[in-house]
Order: structure tokens, then sequence, then C-alpha cells
């Protein structure tokens, strides 16, 4: 019964979404040997102002 | 001095967060003998496009 | 579909635990009116050398 | 530059954890379109006594 | 290589944001010993009402 | 009040951490302007075994 979260960077669309939460219930269903039925994905996007890294905000950061 | 994270599909209403609020923290300040004043809780509302369970979107299952 | 996680001090008994676990359900089952068989419970413990507050680690601040 | 987090009860072994790895980071580099230089992945695993559902910690289930 | 994640009620500037991950950026890589384009930051924003303590909604305690 | 968690590959000593959670609260109480005694802040250390990056556990990887 793995709970998966993912945290990142906004803008990712609904249909990446929806594609990830299909392969990652495949992949971890196969390595864990668990039922994909009792998998949990949870996305949490960040806007570029509640990200740093290297001493700066995304929003900052020339990438 | 226990911190609390109650994650959830978006919907519910700030009345029902502000009851759970008072309920969780007397079932927990009685259950583990804590000071209510010290008990922190934080609500983490899921849109239906950022969960997925069953290799589904939540906002693409039928429930 | 709840997810709650309960960060606190080692130290809580199992049979706390399974009362806390019993108790957080009927009232998050209740409040939120959500079938008590998805509610899910995580706890995760902190020891005295991995949580601070007042600019000090626990395991050097007496109370 | 995600950030995945992977709660599951213990007793899974570094070999399948490692596989895990590997997968997990092709499948969110191809559908996120992100470098695999840049996805961390980081396991947190629950005990039994550490984890409820339907009203009862896991230890207690019969499952 | 650490990840920090800073939870707080809403409000703080996108320059006070911005000046935190440099000081906290360059704390954590001198005490830990860490090369400071290692370091990962993270704001959670609450609502007052998604956040309780004292039993009660931070949007109706008065403070 | 401030939350902050901060996960890390295990191995940095409790004089190390408490010199964190000292110079942590003073400069998030000077930045944010709040009191140093709601600072709150928790240390999640992980194994090399749990934790991967560039698909690899940090166990495997030379670095």
């Amino acid at each position: 019964m793995p709970f998966i979260t993912i945290k990142n960077i906004e803008g990712k669309t609904v249909e990446q979404k929806r594609i990830l939460v299909k392969k990652l219930t495949n992949v971890i269903s196969e390595t864990f040997e668990v039922d994909p039925n009792v998998i949990f994905i949870f996305f949490e996007d960040f806007s570029k102002d509640n990200y740093g890294k290297k001493g700066e905000l995304f929003s900052y950061l020339e990438e």
C-alpha cells in the first residue's frame, strides 16, 4: 500500500500527470509486487517563488 | 507536542474543518495525555487533478 | 479518502497509538462524512535529538 | 527537478528499491521531459505499528 | 544534499523568501559542511483556514 | 509560527544539529519577523539505501 508524493515546479499538464499516474502505478506494482488498486499518488506543484536552490529563488535563477 | 497533517480531496467547508480541529485536539490530548495548547493541525487540500489511485487521476475515476 | 500524519516525540505505546487510530478514524469519518475504510493514519516518531524549538534541541530543553 | 517520496510498509529489499529508483527515474524523465540527473527519490518505511487503516493499526489487521 | 521545507502562514513577500533562501543556504552550508549548490528549499504557505492550534482554526483565533 | 523540516543523509552529529537549530531559528526569526519561541525544527535523516538520484541509490553512487 505505497503512497507516492511528487513535488515539482508547476507547469505539467493534466494529461502528463494522468500518464505518469498510469506508468508509476505499473512500475511500482511490478517491482514491489503490490496490488495496483492500493497505490496512491499525490502531486504537489510548487510555484517558482516557493522553491529555491543554490541560495536563490527559482524565479530569479536563469535556467 | 504533536503535529497533525490531514491530506484530503478539496471540498470540505471551513466549518467542517473547524469542528474537526476541535474534535481531533480533544481526542489526541486525551489519548496521548498532552496539553491541547501544543497540538498543531494542518489541512492540505488536493484537487482531483493532483491525486490518483488505481492507475488513474481522481478526476477521471467514477466514484 | 483522508490521509493523516501524526508527528510526535517518541515514547507513545502501541496501545496508545491503537486507541488513537480508532478514535481519529471515528471523528474524521463523522465530521467529513467519509467511509472509515478509506481513512489512512501514519505515525512519525521523532527522537529528542531530531526536534528543536526556541532555538534549542528538545534533548537540551528542560520541560 | 521532481522530488519523489515513497511511503510504504517496511520489508522491501535494497535490491527492490534499487530497481524502483531506476524505473521511476526513467518513467518520470520521459513523461515530464526532465533530465534524469535532477530526479530525487526518497523511501520512507513504516513499521506495522506506525500505520493504520479502517480504524486499526496494521499490526492488528489480518491481511 | 539537504532538502528544507518551510511551512508557514501565508503572507510573507517574495523578497522575504528570497532573503531567507540566501541566509538558510549559508547557515546550512557552513554548519553541515555541504556545497551550497545542493541545498534545496521549499516554501509551503498555509491559509488561516487550513491551520489550527489550541483546538481552533487560526482564522478564528485572536492573536 | 514556521515549521521547518530538514531532510538529509544521516551522519550529522547532535552537536551540528544543535548549532543548526540555533542559527536557523535566528535567521528565520529575523527575516520573517516572528518570535523565536514559535519556530519548530525537525530533522529527518535518510540512510543511503533510502535515497536515490540519477536513477541509482545513494549507497551505490560514488560521490
